[in-house]
């Protein structure tokens, strides 16, 4: 476990609100450890794009309105003086500044005057789970998402701009903020499926070879689905709420897409739900293929024993004393020229053919370093 | 657990959703392992029923119209092209056609202006459980339903059609939808059925011989019965949609008996809860039954053990040289003619003894041999 | 369990649908082993009452309208046709029909235009546990109820209507219908007090000699609990159904009583999930007296074992082969006249000592024919 | 548990309706067991008060109306005449005296025309936990309650009134009943303090000792916790029924109190659900703690057996014959003159040094009456 | 377990009420061991501020309408005069004064007349978790707070104050009720973070050194995860009350907050359940963990045992009284002149060997000392 520990301390770290108790509501601290912004901007309509790379909030002002939609893209919260500028020039609300800051907000939807705020949760599995806050302000022809880091799941949907692909050039800012939410939810899929892959290889392995590795594993996995149950369930009470609530921010077409992502973030939240099921299974399995194995070797100790012991006994109880003079009978093998040796290369030929029984059986050698192996080559790689 | 590993894999990879994330909506990508889809028409009216295979879509519309009821029938998915055509001949949107293909939606209903879409899931059991998705479409005097692969239980529905039984050619489109809904929900019953025979029967097994393929068969049990929970609970909700909304392709006479439909529905979730509770304690009764058994092995080789030893300690601490010399009494074996082959008759005769007890208790021999076959054979055939 | 498993094939048959799936809705198909029907018909008003034994549905429209209050109760479903008649005389919709005949119904109440239908089930407890389904038609002045075979819990009620105790004679169909479904709910009580009975008799046992019958009969008693509550569950939902929906059919004095019974109900699921919670923990009481019965044997084997196993080290490193000439005190034995039988008596003293104390334990002997009479005794005698 | 099982056999006899299934509703059969009643009358304005034992219940009609209150105690419901005096002079409904009789309701509460009729437990611990039912009776001026035999928890309420502290005595009747109802619930509270108190004590006993007697505690415990959570839970709707519905028995100011006293029913159900979750987690530390002697004895067992199996073959190797004439080293001892008692005083020894190890770790020895007389003192006093 | 019993038995002290049942409502009865109150006054307006010190209750009345805002903090509830004298002042109810006095009211608003009455828990975590009960009164242009004892996570705000930052100096009092009920629900997250952290430590350890010390520390977490959600469950649903309901005391500006303290505090109880999930999985591992190394245990004994015990059998057979006359090859160890040394020191290697295995193994030695020392250190220092 202790190569495991260290994602774990980062994970923890992570996990801490930058903004301490008793601060005023709006306070923006920004985690030390956050990337710089790095703000980019996608403006189109159904005839032109544009695409650029800002270093000062500033600029954006001669951007916005050219065209029928402004996508600005923020990746990085690292200063929080360019969240400041970006906050006044598009009148966003403190309280949603500081929950930009504070990646560990749970999906939710919340209305303002003048603009949309919605907190979504990126999955990622490289190695491990690990899921990054996506803050996405809809206004009327602007949409601005802020990112942890860079790299994300929206790169399909900007070759969709690019290449005017499906009608997505054609519509207006809302059909652009479910595009990213479906993205965001979509991907949540194809990591799901590797969990399942994952769950059906402990499967196979828990009956086979129950060892405390695989516990370790199956605890693994109950803890991600966790996770992922935590970033699933309110988002999708976040994607029923743009589809039900009649708010002026999303156009009634738009709105059956959003059904359709709902649809969809109730069949993760199914997965995921049979999974955690599947998975509490396993435990029992793995506790009953325990003591069954227990079962098993307490058979074999019982079987040697308790045919050796009497027998013992009674070679005790005589002795063996036999007197060889008595009768050609009695323990001639005591007079043999190679008594000696004979009694010795039995007792090594018993002794090697239980050594050969046991590594048979698993209970010796080196098991423990091929699990840790195979334990490791199961693991996806980065 | 190695020949079950194929089933696994395969149904792994169709769970895996064809429209890649960030794909435009409505994207259709059909499954390359898909069948070519094979159409069939029943149109029929109260006096006259005809039956058709259709190569191309664009022959129905010939047909349509002909009678009050048109059910067109499409089995395989593998065509895009094929589903796009019908798509547009009947006026079916992007989305629902998109759902058609990702065969694991959950059971629901959908209202457009022309039709409702309808989801359900058929279940399956040859050997091993399979739900196949099922979408319907019913418009005025239309149905249409898609299915993944030839083979349904829609066999009775249309000999009723067939064979003017019950009132169902006299009755409209909504009526022959409830009727292929109540086939799909009847369907269960006897699959359950079977769950119900196999608990019965590892109930049985449980208690006499507690071993690791048991609980093997008992986590595939409560998977496969997680299957049917998340296909049979949206079901129940599906169908309670189309009883109560006031949608205008249901009319009210059909209501009472999709009414009738949802009280199965309900009674099929009954039995799957009551199920999975009886399937949950098994795996208690299992892991008491194996400490249970270790008990009893313990018992034995403690009994024999505590014995022995302090005999045998006794025959050490004599040495067992009593002096023959001294008293005819003293270890006359000793000058036996036929002492030391007694002894080791002795020990023969104890050591067999032991093996039939552990042979009848079942500790000792082939037992796993017998049990897998038992496992194959209670398995249902195709 | 052998003795156990013809009636649970015997239920497993019974649960099984009648009507095949893809009928059309309202075919009746009578289960081959269900008795012929027996018809009987009480009229009565304030003043008299007429009691019938009917052999043609068709004699029923001489009595019906004679008296204030007519009860057709019919036992045995045995026969579709009597069935059919008595549906076409009363008006009865093929539906409820079909729901008669199938009788694994959950509790339910459906208003129909001229009548209610009512399904309920009859707890009956002789040997094993038995529900059998019940429905009733309430109209103006007409009860009908079916039952699956004779023998019910109504005969208090039609002692009731013989002997004019109470108000039922004075009052009108609907406190008929009550006093019925009373009955039904009441029946319960005892049952469950067995059960109460039947878990404080296995408390007692689990500490004192947990065995794995006794898992078995903890299984068999949450089994049984959970197919109570299937019944009670949604009785308590129809007769609140009963008791708060404005239907004509019931008067308001007569709801009053209803509410009375609907109380009885909710106590009922009350017993029930309290005794459920409580066979659930016997699960976790028995696992872990299993475990303590291994630790003291364990003890055992363990203390014995580790005390001798030096001793018998020591006797071994010296051989013993003291030299008897050297000294008196040198294993004078060895000498003895009587030695070896000496030897011999001790050993057969200890073995003997350590048998008894393994047959006081209760680890050796009949305990197992013993278990088994016991818990056969403790079944409810039929 | 032997001597445990006198008070389930009474707690289960009581538990039994004493209403036949199928008696006319309104029957009222006493229990033969049951005392009888004892009637006290306390009547009083804000300037006199006056109390009364009362034989005849028609003594009641000259004291009601005297002062602003009539509190009238029946203490026994042995004696059904009685009952129906009552019931006559106050025009109690007959399904209401049934419930008075029938001392297994849950709490609730029923509005009927001149009166308001609630049902609420008494909780009493003095050995075991027993629940009393108090039925009361709360018309315009008269509170009329019901206990199942002589001692309450209304003694505080009684001098109240007597010394006139508080504003009970200003106040109406409604502000009685609340007094009498707040008493009631606060009473659970050092009942579960109790409770709370013993939970603490397992804790530190189930790590330190886990033996058998401490599961069926924990069980006892758990069981205790769901009588307490039955009686409870429906407590807190009923009180919160009577704090919110517009009922005109019940003041406005009486209200703001009853909400008080609501809350105290969540807080009890707080600590109720708080104690049985707390229960639940003991019994897996107490399986895990049963598993931990176990491995420790295994270890002790191991350590010293494969010690000494090797070496004991070792002296069986060279069967110790060395050759005493050979080499003064080679086993001088056996030519010892105190040679064979020096043995057997090393294996005294090595024996009386193990049997201390095994009485100071606990696994020989008196422990199992200790631990009977531990439980005994720890169960509280009567 | 000894040392931690004391903290337990003060804690279930404190855990009873003060008033005793059946007392007068409203009766005050402080807790002898309270600390006597000590009054705080801040009081405030956009431009100045004043802080005192009080002695006498009565001195507040100049105080109070000299600024906007007026804070009354009471810490130390150990004078019921004190409290009496400022609820005069202050006309709070007594019911609600009760309640600030029995200190283990679930947090809870309820609304009066002239004050908003708020409970609220803060959570202290030194060494072990404490909750202290936090009443809030809000007036309009006043707040009262009683603290059961000094020390608060109010200190941030009142340097806010002080030091005019934010927007406090400029808000009335319900922005001030909000910065206190914000305080105490931020100040949850770094003591959940702790437990975070603790569970991850355990974690790391329940693999490698399953011990019962380590079952203690799980339940331990799990029981202070249970009383962290019995605090911060109601807590959010009272600061919903607060944020959606329409009451007077709280603007809509405020809401706004309030709405964001509400988001934190159902991040608490989204942390709190995942926390206790995944505590609740830890007990499985621990079982599996534990049985894992008795198969272990196992395995080594039955290997080292099976292997010797039959070639003890051998040697017993032969009484390895191989005649060294015969053959130069039989035993001429026995011949040796260190013969009887050489066997000794051949036992003494092997004895040594297996003793530097177990050691290294963990089965013996100083190991409890050393966990009883790790569990010391990681538990935080006060």
């Amino acid at each position: 476990m202790t190569d495991d520990t260290s994602p774990h301390r980062s994970r923890r770290h992570r996990q801490s609100r930058r903004t301490p108790p008793g601060a005023p509501p709006g306070t923006l601290i920004a985690d030390p450890a956050a990337q710089r912004p790095k703000i980019t901007v996608i403006a189109y309509g159904e005839d032109a794009l544009e695409e650029h790379a800002i270093a000062e909030p500033e600029e954006l002002k001669n951007i916005a309105g050219r065209h029928a939609v402004t996508w600005i893209d923020v990746e990085g919260l690292g200063d929080v003086d360019t969240l400041n500028r970006l906050g006044e020039i598009f009148g966003i609300h403190r309280l949603a500044l500081e929950d930009v800051i504070n990646v560990y907000q749970r999906p939710k939807v919340e209305e303002y005057d003048d603009h949309l705020f919605v907190v979504t949760r990126m999955a990622q599995l490289d190695g491990m789970l690990d899921t990054e806050q996506i803050t996405l302000f809809l206004a009327a022809n602007t949409v601005i998402t802020f990112q942890e880091k860079p790299g994300d799941c929206f790169e399909p949907v900007r070759a969709r701009l690019r290449q005017k692909r499906g009608q997505i050039r054609t519509r207006r800012a809302d059909y652009l903020a479910y595009a990213l939410l479906d993205a965001v939810t979509d991907a949540y899929f194809p990591i799901l499926e590797k969990y399942g892959e994952r769950i059906e290889d402990i499967e196979a392995r828990v009956i086979a070879k129950p060892d405390t590795n695989l516990i370790a594993d199956i605890h693994g996995i109950k803890r991600d689905l966790l996770t992922l149950r935590r970033a699933v369930w309110p988002q999708r009470e976040m994607i029923n709420a743009l589809a039900r609530d009649t708010t002026p921010f999303i156009g009634e077409q738009t709105r059956i897409y959003l059904r359709d992502c709902y649809d969809h973030s109730v069949q993760l939240m199914d997965m995921v739900e049979t999974y955690r099921e599947i998975a509490t299974g396993l435990t029992d399995i793995h506790l009953s293929s325990i003591n069954t194995r227990l079962n098993e070797i307490m058979k074999v100790l019982t079987i040697i024993a308790t045919i050796f012991i009497p027998l013992t006994f009674i070679t005790g109880l005589y002795g063996m004393n036999f007197q060889t003079d008595k009768s050609p009978f009695n323990m001639p093998e005591l007079s043999w020229y190679w008594g000696y040796p004979y009694a010795l290369s039995l007792m090594a030929a018993v002794a090697g053919m239980l050594l050969i029984y046991f590594i048979r059986k698993g209970w010796i050698g080196g098991s423990r370093k091929r699990k840790r192996n195979r334990r490791h080559t199961d693991r996806p790689q980065k």
